[in-house]
């Protein structure tokens, strides 16, 4: 077995011996945007020190060589832009396993989830499932569910905003694919690099835990489309239009906990809400264009609302047509989530779509990873969808099958590892 | 409802106006390979004639524009790199449905298919999903069953290749997911255009045709890695190395049906075979590297033989170490599949990973779609398997949990739709 504490390289690329840049800062910013192929390149292959690496056959281009830290204010994955590739996963501690064993998993953890960020192999028995390519944007993103607590003896440190959800009428719940112990999310624009990382993870688990659920997702492919902003959902509405932006003077407010926050250990974290959504694509696709628009309240082809202007136009919400109706229907989906409908709440989403097939009868399993970011759930998701929950257009072509709620703790500083402050609290 | 002939442009992008390349010459190619950002963009928004477009957020890069051609010589998806994202997918036609509906079914295919792999809308309703990104590569590939043709009367033209394949000792065959009257293969490099394109055809299959089974598979993103001749599967190895080169003087006759072949409806057909193959990963990486090395015959860090030299280097396979013992074992899988060692036969290997998720234990539901062409299964596939079935290194490790022989015809001529020389004979 390779000694954990020497890093090897997965890649002939040498992002370890690079100036370490700043979170969030890629190395396509780095480079230069323009990020010339050959630029990176004589980064990769000349100016770092790995010159005599076999000439490839072809060019990693940004997709491979962008790179998020490990290390930071806030964990990876929430702010980041939507990969192209995602997988959730919950664990539940083995029978046995109490508050000792789970810290040493989450140090783990941590050292695994930092060097596969770096594009670097595994800390034991690298699969080399990964090898040969980039970092690819990698982000793990680790969470606590409300019954780690109690498996651990922690459950002083239980964080009042982890109380279960609210039922909605809407729901039909499996547990068995909700909630759990421990979550993470995987995020990579790679599938390989992504299944590594998740892989990598299963196996770190060791006798600690075991998986509980895991669920697979995907986004659009960076450079598929011109459309940078926002993406698609799987019925074929532009998704994430409203979400509140970073440069937003509010943003860090709603969306992570201040570093002041109660309990101390969540400072600069953030609540995740996870919903397994099935759309009901049968039942949708036969609605005629102009009746899915009534839906949403947005156009499809451009995510403009109903009211006029283009996708960032504000929604006028007033505006009515000759015969006196409003534009943007009562009901409309986009008229009951906007946030100054709900008392200024607002929650990042960050979702995946998912398809896992098809059911015995033809119908698609398929719909959206729902994932949400905020400072509280509820003042959040509840609040919204406990909105939607009374008679929202969309609602009768979603099923909510799964859902799960978890503490994700502030990122780790150099030498700590993400949950320390919960664990050696 | 949109009059299905008058095209719709589903982007900005004006493929359709653009001078048609030939087969498998992509806009890439027409740009130069340098294919910087601005001449793609300059093409997309200019040249040909929307420069009233507004300006997008960010660039399409070759991976979205990258278009396959429907119309050719072979159907598409059979020589074609390596996409991102595959559905396969088998449909049975429905009770009452015989050759009329079959035929006027493929037609209704190929239209959509030709469109959408130009990166238009679908030709009825379209919903969407692939708004916004270019073709991304897509390919859509139709193929028949063994139970297609005494279905549809058709049992004279049935192909003696299309036989049912032998029983291996190794499989463990789900029928309800092997097999089906049409195959269909869909590969793109976005995955919401693959998806866009499975539900469109599941769609325009209305009532003649329902699904069978599908499944969803995955390769390394273009621009992840430097290593673009081969792609790595879930167990870490290098896979395809000894693939047959399109440049190889006997490419063709290996892998096609020869234009004066019979059936004649088969002329520059081919036959896949299609295996969902489960790898047994947890106890795959309880083997330490070398002796991973040992059932393979090749290293995992580069695809070389273990006789030496690098990924292309040809396997020395009477090279023995200082105790006599071959240095690339008799049941190494390398050894035992090399095309000179099977009568010279050769099937091209064209697979996707797949990853399902994890079964109630915590296995991981993951392998190989391992899809396979050959001008003849008989003297493709068949002995292969055959002679791993008696003892490849390999085989232990694996499980053929479905399996599906389908032919399929040689690419449709302008105006012609695919199986239209079967369907009309």
């Amino acid at each position: 077995m390779p000694d954990p504490s020497v890093p090897q390289t997965r890649t002939p690329e040498a992002e370890q011996s690079a100036p370490e840049p700043g979170r969030g800062v890629s190395r396509r910013a780095l480079l230069g945007t323009a990020g010339a192929t050959g630029l990176v390149l004589g980064a990769a292959g000349g100016a770092l020190g790995y010159a005599a690496a076999p000439a490839p056959a072809t060019p990693l281009t940004s997709i491979g060589t962008d790179r998020a830290m490990f290390h930071g204010k806030h964990q990876p994955g929430i702010t980041d832009a939507l990969q192209a590739h995602g997988h959730l996963v919950a664990f539940d501690l083995k029978p046995g396993a109490g508050r000792k064993q789970a810290a040493a998993l989450l140090r783990r953890w941590s050292v695994a989830a930092e060097r596969l960020m770096a594009g670097e192999a595994a800390p034991h028995e690298d699969t080399d499932v990964a090898r040969d390519a980039g970092p690819s944007s990698l982000t793990v993103t680790f969470g606590f569910g409300h019954s780690f607590f109690a498996r651990t003896g922690l459950e002083k440190q239980r964080p009042a905003a982890l109380d279960p959800l609210p039922d909605f009428s809407a729901d039909h719940l499996d547990r068995k694919r909700g909630e759990g112990d421990l979550w993470v999310q995987i995020g990579a624009n790679d599938a390989l690099v992504a299944f590594h990382a998740l892989r990598t993870l299963q196996k770190e688990a060791g006798d600690a835990a075991r998986v509980r659920w895991q669920m697979n997702g995907f986004n659009r492919s960076p450079g598929t489309t011109a459309h940078a902003m926002t993406t698609r959902n799987l019925m074929g509405q532009i998704d994430g239009t409203r979400n509140p932006k970073p440069a937003e003077p509010d943003f860090d407010q709603r969306i992570f906990v201040p570093a002041s926050g109660e309990p101390a250990w969540m400072a600069n974290g953030s609540y995740a809400v996870v919903r397994r959504i099935r759309m009901l694509l049968d039942d949708w696709e036969k609605l005629a264009r102009p009746a899915q628009e009534a839906v949403i309240g947005r156009r499809k082809s451009d995510g403009a609302p109903l009211s006029g202007g283009d996708e960032t136009t504000p929604m006028d919400l007033e505006k009515a047509d000759a015969q006196g109706e409003y534009v943007v229907p009562l009901n409309a989906h986009a008229r009951i989530t906007r946030p100054d409908q709900n008392g200024g709440a607002a929650m990042l989403r960050r979702p995946f779509s998912f398809h896992d097939g098809y059911d015995a009868d033809g119908t698609p399993d398929a719909g959206l990873l729902f994932i949400c970011w905020q400072a509280d759930p509820l003042r959040g998701f509840v609040p919204v969808q406990r909105k939607l929950d009374r008679g929202d257009a969309l609602s009768r072509y979603l099923r909510h099958e799964a859902s799960g709620l978890f503490a994700v703790p502030g990122g780790a500083a150099k030498g700590e590892y993400v949950g320390q402050r919960l664990l050696e609290s």
